[in-house]
């Protein structure tokens, strides 16, 4: 089976899954956490070498106050409990804003844990347009873009994976997803299921790979 | 009914569609030509402001020889197709290689046809890196980057439709399609169906737009 080296997660519609289940829509944001965890060992157990968490955007910062903390505080808990697996987490997002949790920013240099491993991308208070605002230096006319965005570090996304029904990007690594394929799952992210990670990876493996060719 | 301002078509699939008809690949983009004509006048009907065409691409032209001179040809007779309608058209692509035909330099400004109206984009030579080589300025900490990019003059995409299966985005326009829908239809390019467009915006208008709040 052809595995993915690289898998974007987008764990859409924990608020949708909070209405469903008779809570305020902050109330969602705590259930994600446990199934960050799971995929995450599903990643480990399959090979996968890099995972990237779609965590928040600045665009999501404009949402009512008690889902931003609500959203904030189950991205923060779910790195810290990354911390105690074996892996290499990075962080990365605008730490230039109050938005970026300062819980965080010893992440924000890829950091081991463990005995390392597969890298574990969590993308917090990330915005596309930030990240595509590139380094200062005079890039034009370079071949390659990449080595010059904020998210430099972050591979190419073989396979990306959207809970919720939604089929759209959100501004997920612009640069890194031109190539990668799309599975989109229509339960809430809440809800998920393992057997939806190997349906992805299954499906995946179906796909011929042309990176544009 | 919601319609979307601006749609992407990903016409794919040409030269499966070739060879599941006994001809040779290449033979595939002469029947790509005519459904283009029919998804603009489609796009006209409805009152879509913009629809842009993946024409090909830097990576497409790696391709075997007789199959570049095959969608190079399908695309500069797309392109001539239009200038016969009420359009503005805009070919969008890296004009420094020799790859970018010569035919098409003269509408790499936007040209108004007839009475103008809808925004017809025709990506030809477009590289997705190239795209986002921002222009040469001191871009850095600019909070809008579209402004700086070669595609500055391409609007964001409300809706990308592609035929052919492939779930992905193969490179079109990275920052004008963080907020797209994507709706992917399995069957090959040439066998466009009016009905098919319809049923793209009969999905589209039951998503939600939230430009990722």
């Amino acid at each position: 089976m052809r595995i993915p080296k690289h898998i974007g997660i987008i764990p859409d519609g924990n608020r949708r899954w909070a209405l469903f289940n008779q809570l305020t829509k902050d109330k969602g944001y705590f259930f994600g956490i446990e199934p960050g965890l799971n995929v995450f060992k599903l990643c480990q157990k399959e090979g996968i070498e890099e995972v990237t968490f779609y965590g928040f955007t600045i665009d999501n910062t404009k949402r009512p106050n008690e889902q931003k903390i609500a959203f904030t505080k189950a991205c923060i808990d779910s790195v810290m409990l990354l911390t105690k697996e074996n892996c290499e987490i990075l962080v990365l997002g605008n730490t230039e804003s109050d938005l970026f949790p300062k819980e965080l920013l010893p992440f924000t240099k890829r950091t081991k844990f463990g005995s390392g491993g597969i890298k574990a991308n969590f993308l917090i208070n990330y915005g596309w347009e930030w990240d595509l605002n590139l380094l200062k230096e005079d890039n034009s006319h370079k071949k390659h873009i990449i080595p010059y965005i904020h998210s430099k570090d972050i591979s190419r996304i073989d396979l990306i994976i959207r809970w919720g029904g939604r089929r759209r990007l959100s501004g997920l690594l612009p640069a890194q997803s031109v190539y990668s394929d799309f599975y989109i799952l229509d339960e809430y992210w809440p809800d998920f299921k393992e057997q939806d990670f190997y349906d992805a990876l299954n499906w995946y493996d179906k796909q011929d790979v042309t990176l544009g060719g």
